[in-house]
């Protein structure tokens, strides 16, 4: 079985990875990596996998990484791209759940993520690691940059549309909505029960980073540049996202069977019967993307809802997916959790 | 002091009604009624309210109901204007926390609430309890119709950019969010903490009954028609609504001086310096609305974000704002409460 | 494979039962009954099944049910007993999820639970489906008592010290939390977001059905009366049960090494390590009971710390490792979820 | 007016001093300092004090504390203890928010709280602040050591058998249940929502440091030693505790008329009528103790359940009580709030 690695298991995408992959079958998860919890057993870190999996974090080695035959980052954007080039050099695959591969334009990135670039001659190689646009590539991948949660619930809402050509390319608006779980685990004030419990707000309207990567997704569906206004908020609860996006339509055309035809051979994306109004329990700790088209009053304002699980189809489960590809295995291998109702 | 009244007040906007004017100091709260719960002491149903509130829940006698100065309607749609007639006859004035009065177009009102109105004549005369656009004749009213919930902070959230022409008005999105309690304390499948903890979703798109409600509004201040696309969600959380609001400028401005002169003089209009995020925390249980503008990227799109109590500003401390307004009492009289954070 | 059958599938107790049941892979899930549901997708209900579960809901028909290998009972109490004996005698096997054969002394249950006994000939021939003491009872029985949520927290905590004869057996404590999915789906105004979110309480507590099923369940292990306070409590959250367990020691012993021998070879019960404080949500999903054991200050006092998903080891879990055990298969096929964590 | 001032207010018990003393009418607030955040409007770090209270964080300076007439200390355990001797040689009078002078015994303080006390000689003068106790000392005193959160609600509920010599001494069980803000404000992984959000866990069984405060607390109303076991959990949420008590009779009494005549001419204690079972939500925001007991069938076991919101009679609250009553004024000023429902 391929042997897998992991850089930075300790947050919440790292965890998931393990979640994922315990019940795989169909890989050897051979190395977790994390500098602080060093020689401590993953299972004592995290209770849930007590039974399920029997390793040790051990300190990131660069030998031991590249004997891997695929390694995945789950560590804070900046990291990988300093240790990405050695493992391809090494014949090791790489999935970066972090965002140092996903803007193919080395200044926005930089201007955005507030750094300089580590090795942008590796930008332009890696395959934005969104299945349901760029699933051949990603078979072939040496290195994926494993799209953000946002920009996956928000790109798969709009894609139907933008593809055709059907709406205003400017003016679209993403109003999404976050679980806690997005903002990770690293100790803050700013997401203590107590600061985020029981309220609610938006945050970084001025300007989020995920924008550049929303709208780079749509300019390559569009073959055109896009406006959108991307306004996240932060829920009082753990795991999901829901993106309420809105389009001007500038043609006609049955959204429903837009949508259900576009979607109809992806085994993770979900359109829903006309009227309906998805939860994000409904796929909780499952990698689908579940979608419901409306056009309030039948007016020139379509309103697509999408929801996902933010560490599954927004992290941890579509880099399994992607995986799935790069190995030539079954892309569902590993992702046939049904989601925790209630 | 002025004798007031309550009928139904066993809801979650009775029970507002009742912690405020529990602690008010300026009228005297003589009889609520409530035909299932009649002789039971209210702070028996409400616990909160034991210590402070020594009355038991009674049958409706219009009799008793009309030897009040003031009564407030706590009911559901369609109730309040079956007895207000009568009430007004007797010379005691009304404010009507549900949705009887609040549309000007009778067939416009009859058709999203599904009933025949039972007093169409008194509709004309009935003010809009929204002290920020109709103080003057608040004072004056007879009956008023207490603004909803989702249309209070949509509204106060697009009234300045709208009343000075600033926006475009077609296209215009209200992406709004609520706790449960503004679905109120009627026993229900869909509202089970086991239904909307942890989860999220968005509801009603094809059409909530806000929505000609708040365009209402917004004509009004425009002078024109306006298109709006509402998108009410459900929070899993209590108290509070967060509106999140796009507009496209036509027109330049000075949008943070124009919210501040605006609402300068409101006592509960809290116009927050540039570059906030409102937390819905920062209303919990306090009758203000806090408001910020962003214009993301110096672009076209304006967002305000706008949060109210709904259950305060959204429903029962606005109801005592107008009392006050009608008693000729300082309007912010026992609403001075700080929010509870956390 | 073999034939299942579920009556009364639109609970807690029955979705859980189909998200296990979807995934099981060693039987047949070929019908699943509801009056109130008759001829609707289960999926239409409960969306997380979409994809997962192409059946729908059917009239109960004693002739497609007596078609069946085994039955579950996912109904409310008072309904099994009425049909159980048709069944049996048809040759289908039964899981009994609700309380109908769980108490042996029929005059208890009467009492408690309010209603004659439909069948109380065969109450002596169930056997109560805990794994953990009747294991081969249960491989070999027509009808088997899944036991209560709260009895399986509180007797797999207290099972070693009771069995060995180590504790006072009267004064006994059983403090229990519960999360709300534990109180079922049906529409109550007590159960609702608005009543019970950002809140706790106890309930109960003069006397809980549960509570003479945890008494007969030690005093089985005793071999003698216990006299046992049994105080539950509602948490703010879906679920998960936790169990603080307080016993007088009346003799010396390695109480670490005695929860480590007692579950040796128990596949779902997991001893912490000294000192630990389980999560509920580390077995969120899955179905493990996690169980630590203290003795603070090395006092006489013994404090049992145990953690079940209330709808797993709690309800649908544990029928299902029933059905594993009745059908011969493997006790965790289809059990082997990692707890969703966070 | 007295001058008051407040060491330390970034915390909750901070910002909750300050939501009480801007609203109470008799004191004036004239000096918060904090460290971190000198120079900046408190309601700029709490936006629900925007409009109640136009006040700065300062540097903490000895001299403008010595010039307040009373000084809070909302700070961690150890600050306070070196500051007050000046304070006090001053004339400023001092009510510590934290530990520092609570317990009696020198070296049992130093054990649990890991530290040598700065000021020994004073903790011998120190009242203890619990009104329903102490009242007359309070008033005098020139010192109060606000009691702890858990000491309060356990020490009120049992208080009445202790004293009276109902219950037997040894084998007292406290099970304990408090929300997130009890943990306070600082950053840590263990209380971001995503670790304590949706799960529930019992902490510090082995010793936590209210266990000596309890004891101390029993010990003197019964005036004897008492054997108490101590266990405090998390709840998903940000206020309340619940403190379920387990005792055991030792001789026959009117428990309901026992707890309503201790309590009689108690302002914040609040004896439920029999049967009830008291919901943390009925005191959210309000410093009453509200109290029931059961003696669940008629046994030898009583149990009582106590809550209290945390953050007001569990601390803010309680101070603000103690304030009162050491300045002459009305005990209960500036604490009428009715508690916030839902």
């Amino acid at each position: 079985m391929p042997k897998i690695g992991i850089v930075g298991g300790t947050g919440y995408t790292g965890v998931e990875l393990l979640r994922l992959l315990a019940a795989h079958g169909g890989v050897d998860l051979s190395l977790i990596t994390s500098r602080s919890e060093a020689g401590r057993p993953v299972a004592d870190l995290f209770p849930n996998l007590r039974g399920h999996l029997d390793i040790r974090f051990s300190q990131p080695e660069p030998g031991r990484l590249a004997a891997c035959d695929l390694v995945f980052f789950a560590t804070p954007n900046g990291t990988a791209m300093k240790l990405v080039p050695e493992l391809l050099a090494a014949g090791t695959r790489v999935i970066d759940l972090a965002a140092d591969f996903r803007i193919q334009e080395i200044p926005v990135w930089e201007q955005w993520y507030g750094m300089a670039h580590a090795c942008p001659e590796l930008v332009a190689e890696a395959v934005y690691g969104l299945p349901e646009t760029n699933r051949e590539q990603i078979r072939a991948a040496r290195l994926v940059a494993n799209p953000g949660c946002y920009p996956t619930a928000a790109t798969l809402g709009l894609l139907p549309l933008v593809e055709q050509g059907l709406v205003a390319l400017d003016g679209l608006v993403a109003d999404c909505k976050s679980g806690v779980s997005g903002a990770g685990r690293g100790a803050s004030v700013g997401m203590l029960m107590g600061e985020v419990g029981e309220s609610f707000k938006a945050y970084a309207v001025p300007g989020h980073r995920h924008l550049p990567e929303i709208r780079q997704n749509l300019a390559r569906a569009a073959g055109a540049a896009v406006d959108l206004t991307f306004v996240p908020h932060l829920l009082p609860m753990i795991r999901g996202i829901h993106a309420t996006l809105y389009a001007r339509l500038t043609g006609e055309a049955d959204l429903q069977a837009l949508y259900r035809d576009r979607y109809a051979s992806e085994p993770f994306v979900d359109v829903l019967p006309e009227g309906s109004h998805p939860e994000t329990r409904s796929v909780r700790g499952a990698n689908h993307c579940r979608i419901a088209v409306h056009r309030p009053q039948g007016g020139d304002t379509v309103v697509i809802l999408s929801v996902i699980d933010n560490l599954v189809k927004g992290a941890a489960g579509q880099a399994v997916q992607n995986m799935n590809l790069m190995l030539g295995l079954d892309e569902r291998m590993g992702l046939d959790q049904v989601a925790l109702l209630p």
